[in-house]
């Protein structure tokens, strides 16, 4: 019968190891010592990665691309660097889940031979080593979204994104790991354990999709592909210091990507890029855009990428405070100097209200629980796994019925009518700038709460996560001696905040459009950081 | 207290009745007799109208926005000639709830006093009048959607589109009969009764916008706006000939029209234009989708309208047969004829299958009764109005678990990933024909399957209904002798049949495309009618 779930776990991990070159596992002694926090210098250090490796590995995705169309790196030495890379990465962070270098590497090489037969490229991200999150479906490989139950099953289909991927030239290498059902803020379940943020392994990398982002804040991946339902890509990406775009629903093919909540719909879930710079977030939205996304996901829309025109002089809204959650203040601080230096080129800067914010927040959660639990408790219940002790709300929750969920929505619909009229009153305005998150970087544990990314997700609207360049420092990151905390959330996050160990941590910020406005978010994002460099 | 369901119907036919001039309520022995069964003559033979007036009312709506813009016709004098030709029809038809006329005439004066003074007009629709199906929601006026509840209340808020259309230049005058939440396909209610078609008063004009398809078969309105989650826009138009789309989700807003499921998300209800001409439906379509609805109802896409360019040998699949109901003998002969025309056009004709259509259905059925009846019944409730025989399924229905609602939504999603592939497995195809309904339209309590329409609010394809000019003949239009029929559904509807009662009624047909290509289906129906004729 069914084995139970540590038997699962244990063997899940066992084959994930296993699946490592025994060239590329490092013997316990030359790892860095736990206590040794940083580890994004380890690759460099390992002594593994050839120099023509660490330079690959270093480049950014457009630079890869560039290159290998240029016949000056073959994919297969691409993706060779990245597979060790991404091996290495493993190994200081558990940033994995599957692990297919023979087949990638495979791939790679004939993606070489067409290159050398044709002196052509088969797409535009030819020979690109791809990385992707534990929910998108390989044929032959597990889904386990973070459950014992899926870690040792192979799953049958393809999601889109993956063949689309493919036929642009993509190559698949590596899923990378997610908390349990992907609905906590940090990546940690009972199958693979926690991935741990490489910057600080005392820090979480964020979650849903922190393998991710632990895996390319280590250059073990150029780009790789997440999910965002609540704040999944843009809180891994501002836990580490790196960019993402979460798109509006139907913008990029998300069908057949497997959900801990399969069949949810009031709010939908997404896909989308993080990458080491917009430029390799813009590779991969328009490819992806302008392959037909609608012809092969039925709920994709007909929206071919499109070219975006920026005002010379922006009209930016800042959200500084939801209300809820007071920015740690790292992040406060950054938000002040990122505005003081958009003001100084001759953005229009003006303030922009919570209202609605905690209405939102208070929404998603109920979406979540709607169905009690027991999507959850239904993929649990195999292997006798427990409800790990963060979704403890799923465990308690009690099963709406489809009436009370249709007054949810038309609640949710009205909150966006509302939203919508505000932003059309403030004429001209392009975007909210705002936290993406609280923290810098929270402490393993202690993410509290997706507050200010998730009234986008409620909003549907394009949202990216960036970096400022602003640093966390723990001399001039502290509490104001007045700090009145809006609650008890608040409250716990002052006394969770350690400035000793956020130093030296990159700061992000969000920076929200309407609905459907990627091109428009990607290029916004880029001016700012130009104009912040 | 709430009063009796009974009282509110008398008071509200009363109110509806009176609203009317007292000099254009015809007498009774002036009104045909109930056995005159063809009323559509009746506006030209009352006497009401002068020839100016029946002029102005049989126009086009693009030739009356032409007029006014051209100062040959005034806004007020069209718009009296519609309330005019419109409180006609109300009393041979019973298609309105809500009349507005005074309204009306000063509102079009006021557009009069802006052209005369700027020399223009204040949009593309200025001085058009425009009937509104029941649920939009116009400030001060009731919104019954059927309902005794609601028929005495006047409403607070008004849907965006009502006021998009004012923006653009539209006059509302009129709001038209639905049945009882919209969810019945013919239009009868508790409240204002049953409306009638005018081309022959013992069938039905269809539903749920069927007061909107018999005011404008009366031409009684050159242009109108109904709704369509099952087929509610195509229906109706197909029972009375004339033109409609049911644009997919998101096209043109419909944020605050009142629904009898409110907050049902599952299958998007949808709203579009309904008119004589697939000109006058562009004129809509193209407008509104111009001004930028996406910054008005969230849930609208940023699409404005694309020029399109048809293929010269369009590559059309035809659905003869669903599986479920046979077509009867007029649709399915309309439908030889309008193959064989195409075919000699040099159009590229193959057959599709109705595969996947059978579980569509009944996916739409589970869908609509997913609350078990309970948003129905507390409108219900308060006035003691009791559930219509044709709701017996919505009376008898039992309430789902949200999680039962997600595994739906998982199967309707594989089911529209399906019918995308084999849409994509048909390469180079540019539309599916078939049947709107297995009718030309069927006697008043008859209609059984919305079968053929529904599938397509399944998979929220763009779909129009367009008369072929092909006309029951009660000669040629027999069933088959081997007829065999595919269940009781389709035996009841061959028992219904009655060759001489639709013997005139004109035949229409529905042209399918994929999401989102309500462009390219007005313009390839637009080639199609032209070829025809």
């Amino acid at each position: 019968m069914d084995l139970d779930w540590t038997d699962i776990a244990a063997k899940a991990q066992t084959k994930l190891i296993n699946s490592i070159p025994a060239e590329w596992r490092i013997p316990h002694d030359k790892l860095p010592p736990d206590e040794q926090l940083d580890v994004t210098g380890f690759p460099r250090q390992c002594g593994l990665l050839t120099d023509a490796e660490l330079k690959i590995t270093e480049s950014f995705a457009t630079e890869i691309v560039g290159a290998v169309a240029a016949g000056e790196w073959t994919a297969e030495e691409v993706t060779r660097a990245f597979c060790k890379r991404a091996a290495i990465a493993h190994q200081v962070t558990k940033c994995l889940t599957v692990v297919m270098f023979d087949e990638a590497i495979a791939h790679a090489k004939k993606l070489d031979e067409h290159f050398t037969r044709t002196g052509k490229t088969i797409g535009p991200l030819h020979g690109l080593p791809v990385s992707l999150k534990d929910n998108f479906n390989i044929p032959g490989k597990p889904s386990s979204v973070g459950f014992c139950s899926w870690a040792l099953e192979p799953t049958m289909h393809e999601s889109t994104i993956v063949g689309m991927l493919r036929d642009l030239g993509a190559v698949a290498y590596v899923k990378t790991n997610v908390p349990t059902a992907m609905m906590i803020a940090e990546s940690v379940n009972n199958c693979y354990g926690r991935t741990v943020n490489p910057r600080n392994r005392a820090l979480t990398s964020g979650g849903s999709s922190g393998g991710e982002s632990a895996l390319i804040a280590m250059c073990g991946s150029p780009l790789g592909v997440g999910t965002d339902i609540g704040g999944s890509l843009r809180i891994p990406a501002a836990c580490t210091g790196i960019f993402t775009i979460r798109p509006s629903y139907g913008r990029f093919p998300h069908f057949d990507a497997r959900s801990g909540l399969a069949g949810q719909e009031a709010i939908g879930s997404v896909h989308g890029p993080m990458a080491r710079s917009v430029a390799d977030l813009r590779l991969w939205a328009e490819n992806v855009a302008n392959a037909g996304p609608w012809l092969k996901d039925p709920k994709c829309i007909e929206l071919p990428w499109k070219q975006v025109e920026l005002k010379s002089k922006p009209k930016i809204a800042v959200l500084w405070d939801n209300g809820m959650v007071t920015p740690t203040p790292p992040v406060s601080r950054a938000l002040r100097n990122v505005v003081e230096v958009l003001k100084s080129k001759g953005y229009e800067i003006v303030n922009w209200s919570a209202e609605g914010h905690k209405e939102a927040s208070d929404l998603l959660a109920k979406f979540f629980l709607a169905d009690g639990g027991k999507s959850v408790r239904k993929i649990l219940e195999p292997t006798g796994e427990p409800f790990r002790p963060e979704m403890k709300a799923y465990e308690e929750a009690k099963e709406l019925g489809v009436y009370d969920l249709w007054q949810l929505q038309i609640q949710r619909t009205n909150l966006c009518k509302r939203y919508l009229d505000r932003w059309a009153a403030c004429k001209g305005l392009d975007a909210i700038l705002g936290p993406t998150t609280p923290y810098a970087a929270p402490k393993n544990g202690d993410f509290k709460s997706v507050s200010y990314t998730g009234v986008f997700n409620i909003l549907d609207y394009s949202s990216v996560s960036f970096p400022t360049g602003i640093i966390a420092d723990q001399e001039l990151d502290v509490y104001p001696s007045d700090f009145k905390a809006h609650g008890e959330t608040d409250e716990e996050t002052r006394k969770d905040y350690d400035a000793a160990a956020v130093h030296g941590i990159p700061v992000s910020l969000q920076l929200t459009g309407r609905r459907l406005q990627e091109e428009k978010m990607l290029a916004l994002t880029e001016k700012i950081v130009t104009d912040l460099a």
